[in-house]
């Protein structure tokens, strides 16, 4: 358990915040090089220059760290989305551009730059915290895009909205989970298309 | 290399088909209870009760045996689909059917009832043979749906044949393709119904 310090921060150097985005920065970049799996909370105090007691004092587990980086790049992936959805104010657009970059966020952050596939796939596998509240996030960005689709009169209004949104969701999962991305790296080219069509098509009034 | 025999059958034991069949269905038995991954070609053998060298008189490796068990497995899916889309005349009800049987039959024969997963793995990731031609099996079927369904006036004729044939596999692959499959397992009770009802609802006329 960390205690809160009474002292003011200049008194005592970096505040325990500034610690904590320093290691989990340092940690990102190992991990990403060097895989999540293998590497021990020993070998991130080595690389990045601090003692594991020191770690320990901010961190309870390696896990905790993960979970730190995971949830900021879930928060990313949203990010990247989100900004994606704003180029346009026609529903079918939004729908179309969310499928676009959520995959391309996903498969950069997962496989290209970053390589934190490993720590994704434990999230993923785990269930963990922020991998819950990410897919939340995304049924949400879905639910609203439906509502605004059918309140301007793009999308049909007979299908419960829960339910096509679920639907839609079933078919983005294979592109936004990196348990499924790694054996759908052959479709991310073609896929979000051929398949915001389809979606799109079963949307019309 | 296996030589073709000049003598009749009856004189010399078991024909070469019954032996590689006999082969293979004890093969089957042993990889869905012990793994196909760990399994040598000499375990197989002392299994089976047959020398490790005869056995290499019928199959050149162990991939060899497994591929024959893949074709037999993805037979046996392929068979199950089509009696299931043979139970209806109508192609927007074939088109659940084949969803649906298609999930149940894969669950079966990968997960539950022969455990047969690591042969459909090895083979799904290395794109055996019987593997591109059960996909394109299945996409053959869907062509066929799709144009029952066009010519009965049940679905729409505008998008090309072959591109709505292949949203709609991409959207059913995450529950045929063996690798993506078991990390679906949590969706396979609902998703073929709500995923049947949107693409049914993308092919309205």
């Amino acid at each position: 358990m960390k205690k809160t310090s009474t002292y003011p921060v200049s008194a005592r150097g970096p505040a325990d915040h500034e610690v904590r985005d320093q290691i989990v920065a340092a940690a990102t970049e190992h991990f990403s090089r060097y895989g999540y799996e293998k590497t021990t909370v020993s070998d991130l105090a080595k690389a990045i220059g601090f003692s594991k007691a020191y770690i320990y004092k901010f961190f309870e587990s390696k896990q905790a760290i993960g979970e730190m980086i995971c949830a900021n790049c879930l928060r990313q992936i949203e990010a990247e989305v989100s900004a994606a959805m704003a180029e346009t104010d026609l529903a079918p657009e939004k729908l179309r551009r969310m499928f676009k970059a959520a995959t391309e966020a996903s498969l950069k952050l997962f496989f290209q730059d970053r390589k934190l596939y490993e720590i994704a796939a434990s999230a993923a596998t785990e269930n963990w915290q922020a991998v819950v509240a990410y897919e939340g996030h995304i049924q949400k960005l879905l639910q609203d895009v439906l509502q605004e689709g059918r309140q301007s009169g793009d999308f049909e209004r007979k299908t419960p909205l829960d339910e096509t949104a679920k639907a839609i969701y079933l078919v983005m999962r294979p592109y936004l989970n990196p348990l499924l991305l790694q054996y759908s790296l052959d479709y991310t080219e073609e896929a979000p298309m051929h398949l915001s069509n389809l979606v799109l098509r079963s949307l019309s009034p």
